[in-house]
């Protein structure tokens, strides 16, 4: 066992205790307070196992599972930024791509390279296996949102349309999914927490 | 598909929610604020991905980390009991077997089974795939006391033979580690952040 290489390892374990401070705009479901993105990624690498069977064939759950522990890491350096703030999101890649870089990178090289691809295919959407992470994370604050009567929609007055486009990721990586969720954002709808227009 | 089974898979994902609220013991590493269980599990399951080189052969990475994701739900209605407290340990196997069947029973019968041989299988300590995933649970705690200055330690007045007694499953699941952090425990000594006696 090369000592640098464990001391390395332990530098990157203590970083990522810092995503436990980035505060998401999602609620819990008891509506208490916001949802920080270490305990979301918890919850979301849980669905995957739970909603595997929902996936196209091809997808690979370890991969997908490992992908959504760390999809959020970079957010300890960039931030987490609201998926509706236009602004922000126009800058977010760039913030992203720094973090990636520093925090992957306190890893011994193997390991940063391993986690920075992992990182990648979950970014750039190309795969069965990154199609399925992306729908789970869409699916969950989805019900947060549902279950807290609105909770970040009715906040920021965010509309059917924003949902409808936020939520595109389950109809292309859950296609069998994407029925039932189409029928849930109409009962939002309905009992008015969430606005037609 | 069959919607009284996804039905069922969604109340045990927004029930599990509920483990964002169990506080541990053990804090942050800047000493802010307590750590809640989900992303207590959210961390280990990463450092079952970092750390997997020093696992022995035998250790299934997929399963371990599936088993340290689920492996504190039972704490949303037993609590999470502090490894000091012997009283409070006494009852905790009735009180988290009573939680595993409820809160894994809110899944299709197929996956509360399989959730249920996960949590078993840790439970029960006998295989290489659990006693690596207890390992991760006892280094990343004493991680956070080493950052800490003795955080949780020195609060409840632990002593060197009682961490070294907590750490025995870090001998037992990653043996190739076990020197590193004996080592460890003797220089959180000689700071002065832990007890001799």
């Amino acid at each position: 066992m090369k000592s640098d290489r464990l001391t390395q390892q332990l530098q990157f374990i203590l970083e990522i205790d810092r995503l436990k401070q980035i505060l998401r705009q999602t609620l819990l479901t008891d509506g208490s307070r916001r949802e920080n993105s270490a305990e979301h990624s918890w919850h979301i690498a849980i669905m995957a196992i739970v909603l595997f069977e929902y996936a196209p064939p091809e997808v690979d759950l370890k991969r997908a599972i490992q992908m959504l522990l760390i999809h959020d890491v970079v957010e300890i350096d960039a931030g987490d930024t609201f998926c509706y703030d236009t602004q922000g999101n126009h800058s977010k890649a760039d913030r992203e791509e720094q973090a990636a870089t520093r925090i992957f990178g306190l890893l011994p090289p193997d390991q940063a390279e391993e986690f920075r691809q992992l990182w990648n295919e979950f970014e750039s959407q190309n795969t069965p296996t990154a199609k399925f992470a992306a729908a789970l994370d869409r699916i969950q604050p989805f019900l947060h949102n549902q279950t807290t009567q609105g909770g970040t929609w009715k906040q920021h007055h965010i509309t059917r349309d924003q949902v409808l486009q936020r939520m595109q990721p389950v109809a292309a990586g859950t296609p069998e999914l994407w029925e039932f969720f189409q029928a849930a954002i109409e009962t939002c709808i309905k009992r008015g927490d969430l606005q037609r227009v």
